[in-house]
């Protein structure tokens, strides 16, 4: 069993956070004997008010969560109150020193590094947010131009959309290049921005 | 003013919703004078839960929407049983003859030809879907290969994630090519899938 989970608070960016449930949860439902589950886990109880007003209810909350293989940190305004927050430091702290694999969306990144957890490693974030980073933690190496970078045990992505992207590499890491593919194809992802 | 709903029922696709709602919210909240307001409108009371498990709370019911210049649908397994429900066919109906540009992202399509709109027109859906579009009408120019298809007061997305590629085009179609870019620079939309 491979379970997953996104973190939900006040503020996340929407498309960060469902972006990658998504891919996950379309990969979950399509191909159950790969043995996957992805859960929303809220940060605090009741409804999350997400960065653009749409509001969504958590599956769990933090304290009720079950050992993740995966954790996907999305970004969002409301990642600004925390940073600092000591609480948020010691759930992702905790959280990496069981072996989860920690992955972030956007400015996620920023809790990871308050976090500790981006260490002289290398990184990326919102293209906005780049120099919040390195405030934060300037041994980071951060890498603009990736839409998004593994570094074994932590996988950060680049702005909103990019969780899209990161998502079907953690397919392809977990379950090989043919099922990302595929999961690409149940929802189409043949991007064409018109502009 | 441009009011812009997203309808939601139960057994939507997530990222059908919430792409479009992403890139139509940013530019809301980006550029508020422009003069953009996005609503989610749940068709039901209470929470929708979608396709894959997300509970999402509507802003508002059908009931109490106000007059819509746009209309986001949908797709995902939810649209199977409301293909022949009157109530859905008179509420599509009613705002499409009131002048309310229709659009629809995956099998969304599927409640706009039930309910007659996509008669004589070019349309696309989600590739799973292309036969079950003709065969709720036959006159029904498919387009299988086409991101979107814009045929004036009526614009058809493909599959899932190409709700985020013609919410761009809405974008552009009533503020420019301008605000679309920076639409589309404020969500990091450069995407690029790794498989």
């Amino acid at each position: 069993m491979t379970t997953i989970g996104i973190l939900l608070f006040d503020g996340t960016e929407e498309l960060d956070a469902v972006g990658p449930w998504e891919v996950l949860s379309a990969w979950s439902a399509g191909w159950p004997d790969d043995g996957v589950a992805v859960t929303l886990i809220g940060l605090t109880e009741g409804p999350i008010t997400c960065a653009k007003g749409m509001r969504v209810l958590p599956d769990i909350t933090v304290d009720e969560a079950p050992p993740l293989d995966i954790v996907i940190v999305p970004g969002g305004r409301g990642t600004q109150p925390l940073v600092g927050d000591e609480r948020m430091r010691a759930l992702l702290g905790t959280w990496a020193r069981s072996g989860t694999l920690m992955t972030s969306v956007c400015t996620g990144s920023l809790l990871l590094a308050d976090a500790g957890l981006l260490t002289g490693r290398p990184a990326t974030t919102h293209w906005g947010a780049l120099d919040h980073l390195t405030a934060i933690d300037p041994t980071i190496e951060v890498r603009p131009d990736d839409r998004f970078v593994d570094d074994g045990p932590i996988v950060t992505a680049s702005g909103v959309s990019a969780g899209i992207d990161m998502a079907l590499h953690l397919v392809v890491r977990f379950a090989g290049v043919e099922r990302a593919k595929e999961v690409r194809r149940y929802i189409q992802y043949d991007p064409r921005p018109p502009i």
